[in-house]
């Protein structure tokens, strides 16, 4: 790849998060599935609050990550934003990066949680599909989450 | 337009609204006012306390916009910041784009207000004037705003 | 330089400001060390508590900016994010920016101080070395600090 190359990959696996955000907190959950490749790897084992079952945090295909994330915000207001991302691409079709990133949660009235607002990282991989790129895998890591 | 003037395009509206977080902040007003075409609209119709005055939040006219937001921000110290650019270059002389954003407000003691903290998405076009881009339309729509 | 050079150096001092808050988040010295030229200044004095001592906050030097990061922030939990680059190549080795930021300390228990929650900008130059850009000097102004 020339350079010309890399700089648009870059652009365009920014303009992919974004869109993962977005989705995100706006609930549109055809974009979301959009960003993940059918086999993405989802890897949010450290998030669990009972470890005993961090493993059901490393969720394997678009199909079960769609799920998985609806599950868990669709009755909370969620702010997730990105920043700061060191894009490295690899190949052709494929890339990394590390996304520093905050996120607030706020749970519904009477829920068992208020909110969480948390700081981390996204260390993530890509893949270029015959549509533009998407989310291979991605495991988060923290710096800090504070819960109420 | 080929992919070099793209990519030099989408860079320099990232800086544009870089200069329009930053003089805002800093109260430049004549480095805000720089960021506007001079037939702006500038759409804060969703920020309305009062709904039924939510019309008054539809300013068109660079003219018009410096007074509202000076009105709204002298005296109380702002930050905001954006995120995630989506930009998409539309022809040589078109843009549009959608930031997310947060924003932090605290007036001065003694108004009725204390702070606002808010988050959501600019929802924008560009122009291309012989000096450059320039913010033709932005809306804002809201994740989540709690107000003290 | 041709656009194309002035476009992969703007990603490139993107990246190496990630490299910044990263390697101080995650407490990576070597990796924090290697973000400066050697005779790098870092310009905090607008930090200090005590103005009388505000002079303190100009070190200069990268051998001499690594003990004074660590001894500020190792005991603590810190979270820091850049947004909104206005960067300007103005050499094939020197380049200039203004960077929006935020962060969030927080020192151990027991500490006189509890929590520190800023927004500003940096005010940075950078220099292009044999091994690529770093940070040449860096002076922090601030919008507003809250401290507990």
């Amino acid at each position: 790849m020339d350079i010309l190359e890399r700089l648009t990959a870059v652009e365009e696996i920014k303009q992919l998060k974004a869109r993962y955000f977005r989705s995100m907190d706006t609930k549109d959950w055809a974009g979301l599935e959009a960003v993940f490749c059918p086999d993405a790897e989802l890897d949010m084992r450290g998030e669990a609050a009972d470890k005993s079952k961090a493993a059901e945090g490393l969720v394997i295909g678009a199909a079960k990550i769609m799920p998985f994330i609806r599950n868990a915000v669709t009755d909370l207001v969620t702010v997730h934003h990105g920043h700061m991302p060191e894009i490295e691409i690899t190949s052709p079709t494929t890339a990394k990066a590390i996304w520093a990133m905050e996120d607030l949660l706020r749970w519904p009235e009477g829920a068992a949680l208020k909110t969480l607002h948390g700081f981390g990282h996204y260390h993530e991989t890509y893949r270029r599909l015959e549509d533009g790129w998407h989310i291979q895998t991605s495991t988060l890591t923290r710096l800090r989450v504070d819960i109420t």
